[in-house]
């Protein structure tokens, strides 16, 4: 099978090459680009040596057309017409889109926090949410969730499939530069961010909330409500992600454990940490996977979870591989790396 | 006035004596430390040159005795031996605890999180608690506060002091690695730090919990309860605290801001941002300074107050040098930056 | 006296003023900036609370006026405008100007370099250059030096002075990312510099070369060739540089120590580390010190000198009001931090 | 084929089992550990899942007997008697020794820069030296190069091989702090390390010293002396080295990167970047390639050689990997990552 990527030349787009050249069954055609179109690959993703040679195209139907699968690594707002026009040229791949046009559910929601007309809903590629895996198996469309929802939602979605916390969530996540994206800002250069931890979009604002909500609710069978703060932490890559709800009444330590460890026990990806050990980010450079650790603060009455993920493995480019795998028929895991890059 | 530094080896020490070296009333007399007595202050803190050559001497009683000053950068435990011993010498200096020794008022709380006996309890050192300037004004004690609990309760007691904030506080606190000491142990090398934010004593166990209930009750005329999470982030200084309650119903951010404005309007190391700019530690790195920021996230019902200090000045080295100025009829500002030392 | 600063959003900019505030004889007057002006200083420098309301006004001759000092952050090839500017307003301030366009005495080395006409040859504010504060006491004109060439010539002029060295020297420096200033471009984002060193400027085009040969060219009493290889290290401040060349026939490790001890033990702002101390550039943080070391490799038959300084302090505005001071006719020291913060 | 571990716990022992782990013809026997032993791997490398729950046993003969390969990354001076005593028993693994133990040929070398008895010379695992794979098919017994002269005998010997440098080579280069292990040491805590780039080891000293020497004069057809500076960089991971030697009479640019480009053309692992981009470590993080770039400066009379490679892959596992490879006669390139992880 023959993928396209469009986007090539940012962050999402190189991690989706670097992890798609390791994949058995996908092998890997047209390269596409906004204004870097016309460079070679190695211009922009210089770690990727066997395909430095390739040239950058400009994102057109035409060049993406021709492929079994569509990667799309686009800034928000562009999935939509992509798609469209694609069909238009009797296309039919599977497209898989890193952005968040598709990810909402709620008109409203999308309105209030993206503004402008809300593109539609595609299925959301998160196996790990219950029910999940049925609805990508052999979808033509994928949503790839965003890098602070799967992991605010794989920290959660074990207590509240088991009824073990009340639905008034604080999220706070400390994530990697990278997260940020590509396009150069004052705020991102490295004299900046380097031995500094900041904050931004604090209050209800950040577009990441709807969505968490939505996962949530799915899986609650109720309306769950977020409070959310990301934080910028010195590294490139990474989120930690601190997750705490009030306790249901008369929760204890061993059922809350417990119940984690029944929902991740039979996930390839999740992993529960033995007790007493926390996640750190390096944990999982570089792969697919999620450690998480939770624990009942009985002083304060909540659950407290936390979840460290790759920003741009499993929180992007790695998840939607993973998605990807299930809509093809191919094995969830293969090609995705399991194995942290540490120290 | 001459001051003495017990643990000058140690990371506290070190940044009372950069801060020392510059306040125009005190002079640096002895400088003692642990295992490290007998060498130079050279060899552990090479960023001093003035001081590179003054011997460390041992902790006795004698070495401290003949100061006008006495600050305690050491281990839990020990201060209140120090103490007795330089009041059977007759001594009656000031003494500075940055220690956690005499920072609770609950001899319960210090049993179940420190384990051992209670030394008792000293005037704390923060004086932007409400009331507490007119405690530390000629005091001969000071219990300096933790890192954590400085940040933690400057970020929240506005809201309380003005009844704006339901007693069920979460906080969740970036910190660099200073914050852990010079002790060398495998999990703080650069190694494994750098790239990787992780966390450590979540769920109710970290002993600056009950600090920061203690400080937010005062203000709050009722009990707070506290859910802290503290993460370990790839810089040397600084906390970045996230601080969130459920607002008090009818709350409006408007009062909100005005709240905190007032609180923090005479503080001359409290600086509430302009509204839109959120707080980053290089802000304060170095500085006695605190970058706060404050708003009402409406959807979630919740007050978020994010801060940002440097742990060694603010949160730990400056907030005892700003103490002592109290404590010593000297201005409060004196010797202490404003100044962050960024980018 | 009162300074005006042109480029106070810069990161030098913001360094001068973070110093100026220190200086017990020299008020603030003007800021000025670029693209930057209307807004004001707080938005670009958060760690600068009290002047955080300043408003950033044009950079034009009549907002500099009726200052006694003018200090010019500006970027190459304006400054020579600027002062022609003022004299034509009949203003006579110190102009300090820490862009490179004063720096170098040969119109061929610009041309070659730079590129353009060469705008001529002001004073050089090098201080510790043998001869140079007789130089500089009473100048009107200080071109500051590079920050490279600070550190090279700081760590090879006491060899070259004593003849103990050949000709042809040898530095690699590793600077930190705000030595290549505040425009945002990709390659200094903090995504691609944490965690990676690299190089640029390789083989003999950087342009710091040939104001390095120009410093120890004069000491020597000769030409001599200087190879330079800059690299990007994953922090915000600080040059290391470790400067290497063939030690002169029969040279003792005892001379060479000597020589060193000799050259620098009235300096106030260098520093010769005892033996076995290797510098690193934690231990000049936001000082205006330099802390070096040098040893003979017998096997190698070469002299190795390795240097710490702040870029932006010693090696920018540090330096500038070092040359101010004595200019002014002030203490060369006065305002000027020794300490370095560390960790 | 089954390959055990000893040292298993450290960051060398870590990153063999990561590689190892995705290699087809290599399956993981025993691990074992110094005063680690006893534990689980999953308290050392909790970036390796699948490993977990494997328990570290003592590093014994009987432990280690059994395997095809036996893979050290032990503390220098433990290799010879592993050695010797597997042999009493019988065994004759493919030995892959990741310390320093046989890397030298010169007894005198041994002696000056380790000390002790000198335990003998085994064949030298670097496939790229000019001959080197031929010794290295069907070897028993491999000496794993150090890291540093890795990156130094790359950057130069095209330069050597070609006869176009004299041999006088001056190296700086700066290594993450994997490279300096993990045992806890002050200086090597995060609190010190980031946002500071310091040197050790400086002037003739180095252990890597020999080895670089031994490995060019090979090449050359003669003695080759380095002046050698390693740098203590702010990251995890990476060498940048900067080597530079006078260039021999009539060399021009284009000859020189001839000789560069053949000598590199058919190796799969070293990358020379295209003109005008230079190395940066974070190209090649995680992967078992080097990338480098060179360059004549003119001026100075001088080749310049700038190469990157992560310390831990290329320089410690994936050599080691890659050289037993061919001693078991497998494809040299088998289960070695050639994508570096970035940003």
């Amino acid at each position: 099978m023959k993928a396209a990527v469009a986007g090539a030349s940012g962050y999402a787009g190189g991690e989706l090459l670097r992890l798609l050249q390791a994949h058995p069954a996908i092998e890997i055609g047209a390269l596409t680009a906004g204004s870097s179109a016309g460079g070679t690959l190695g211009e922009h993703q210089p770690h990727l040596p066997a395909l430095a040679g390739r040239v950058l195209l400009d994102t057109t139907p035409e060049v993406l057309a021709g492929h079994d699968i569509v990667f799309l690594a686009l800034p928000h707002g562009h999935s939509a017409a992509v798609a469209a026009r694609l069909a238009e040229l009797g296309e039919d791949p599977l497209i898989v889109d890193c952005g968040a046009d598709f990810r909402l559910e709620d008109p409203a929601a999308w309105a209030g926090f993206y503004g402008g007309e809300h593109a539609g809903t595609w299925p959301y590629g998160l196996p790990e949410l219950p029910g999940q895996r049925e609805v990508l198996r052999g979808t033509r469309r994928i949503a790839v969730p965003g890098c602070y929802p799967t992991a605010a939602t794989l920290a959660m979605f074990p207590a509240f499939a088991a009824g073990l916390a009340e639905p008034d969530v604080v999220v706070v996540a400390a994530s990697g530069t990278s997260g940020a994206g590509r396009s150069p800002k004052p705020h991102l250069l490295g004299s900046e961010v380097m031995g500094s931890v900041g904050t931004y979009g604090v209050g209800g604002v950040h577009r990441h909330i709807p969505e968490m909500e939505q996962n949530l609710a799915k899986v609650a069978g109720a309306p769950v409500r977020v409070s959310f703060t990301p934080l910028l932490a010195p590294m490139s890559r990474g989120i930690l992600a601190t997750c705490t709800a009030p306790a249901t009444p008369g929760l204890t330590a061993a059922a809350l454990r417990e119940a984690y460890a029944a929902a991740l026990k039979d996930e390839p990806f999740l992993r529960l940490l033995p007790e007493g050990t926390w996640p750190a980010t390096a944990m999982t450079l570089g792969a697919n996977t999620a450690a998480l650790q939770v624990t009942l603060d009985e002083r304060a009455g909540r659950v407290v979870a936390v979840i460290a993920i790759d920003n741009l493995t499993k929180g992007t480019a790695g998840g939607a591989i993973q998605s990807a795998n299930l809509a093809l028929g191919l094995a969830e895991e293969l090609g995705l790396p399991h194995n942290g890059v540490a120290p």
